[in-house]
């Protein structure tokens, strides 16, 4: 397995592979890698000649009191799992090599990104769009693959792709989860014991949402305000949002119908929990 | 030469053409091609095997009281222009070829963008920019002609380019202008026959600014209030900003040093012309 620094030769080895033909897969990570990825880049390697991920802690998406400091790094690990999960060359710049001097130029999708993570961490989605478009860019990839557990930066980066005609398939997978059902995250690691015998219940009340809507609940308010109590029933969980939303636009509904998406956060501590599922209406 | 309207067609042509190791030259305009165009695609015809000039009357950077509907469109005219000075493909797709339904994504330059044309016209370069990153990811050319009349256009564009990774080279050609000094543009057109016999006096001024740098004067105060006085001596001429910046960060300088740009914005009638010159002080 490679590993590539310069943003110049991982641009020119890519360059040349797709001269040849090759397909490229492409994860994009903030490394901390857990199954999650893993699954990801797998996927990747059932598609693609050549497999990338990149490992970049993108200080653009992380708000001024957030976690950028304290996000868990360990390139040394992080290469042995991206190896083990097939990966052929990891792209681990520094953010100088993403960030030139005088650097001032942003991405922004507008509307998809105004609401939920978006309300709730300034900044964060323009970060996102400004890191995902330029490592689309370096690595020019044939397909990039997300987690689904960002559901709303997966939806952001797809019409970030359409609308600027940036030549790569998004492939969205689903979440990988704990076998209690806490989705994979690279923040569980903040949690204490009594935190994270708590967190599932996020899952919980979103699994809860999905069955009562498939049971035929169609008030967005009534789903919302359950799933609410149930993660309120954990004293260390502190809800953000829940919400029934148009898996689509990512607005809320009050009526549902078509293709939802239960949207939830919790703060746990000085830790941020997400989480979503997706439901069906006929 | 083939005229292509399609931006799959458009990239799929090109990128054939780049795996082939092809250069390709590509020259972006909104029509009404004027000399000043014909010098860059010449320019392009020099250095590249291939040669692509897109013809897009872009509605983004156009504000809602600006000329977008006017604006000259003969596309007949300009494909035999582009065709005379040595372009292969025109690539002239529709608005919804561009901006697919549901299109909300913006590229943004900080900074360079907001002060003369900026603050003139609110969300220009933010139009400009976004069409610019979407016609170099459908064309992924080698190398990217501009002309220096829209001199903090270029700056945004070189500025984006940079930030973004984009893998073009961004190239300026010096302004093109008539007999009697006023920059080719394709608004020179509205002018009646006295704006037009007038219009001159923008370029004289910058001229003499520069002139007058050039003998000593370091006080950009006072070059700036020359250079207006002389635009004002024409009575169908309303300067907006005759000012004194640095070349490279568009920022005002009081004492003029190292490369100064000189930037001239007048209307005239519902016409709004601009122009500039450079200045190296030692």
């Amino acid at each position: 397995m490679r590993v590539i620094k310069e943003t110049r030769q991982m641009f020119r080895l890519t360059e040349a592979l797709r001269r040849q033909g090759t397909t490229i897969g492409f994860v994009p990570t903030m490394g901390a890698l857990h199954d999650g990825h893993c699954a990801l880049i797998r996927a990747a390697r059932r598609q693609s000649r050549t497999v990338v991920v990149s490992i970049f802690v993108n200080p653009l998406q992380f708000g001024p009191r957030e976690d950028f400091t304290r996000y868990p790094r360990d390139l040394t690990r992080d290469m042995h799992l991206a190896k083990a999960a097939g990966c052929d060359v990891v792209f681990a710049p520094d953010a100088s090599q993403i960030y030139p001097s005088g650097f001032c130029t942003s991405v922004e999708v507008a509307g998809l990104g105004d609401r939920f993570e978006g309300a709730a961490r300034p900044g964060h989605f323009r970060g996102v769009a400004t890191v995902v478009a330029k490592l689309l860019t370096i690595v020019h990839p044939t397909d990039a693959w997300f987690g689904q557990k960002d559901y709303q930066q997966a939806a952001i980066i797809q019409r970030m792709v359409l609308d600027l005609k940036v030549p790569s398939t998004i492939r969205i997978m689903p979440t990988v989860r704990e076998a209690d059902g806490l989705a994979m995250s690279s923040r569980n690691v903040y949690l204490t014991p009594e935190q994270r015998a708590q967190a599932p219940a996020l899952y919980r009340a979103l699994s809860w949402g999905k069955r009562h809507i498939l049971d035929g609940e169609r008030h967005a308010a009534r789903v919302e305000a359950g799933m609410r109590r149930m993660v309120q029933e954990q004293p260390l969980l502190d809800p953000d949002y829940l919400a029934v939303a148009d898996a689509k636009r990512l607005e809320p509904m009050s009526a549902i119908r078509g293709r939802a998406v239960l949207l939830g956060a919790v703060r746990v501590g000085t830790t941020r929990l997400i989480d979503n599922v997706l439901v069906d209406v006929p």
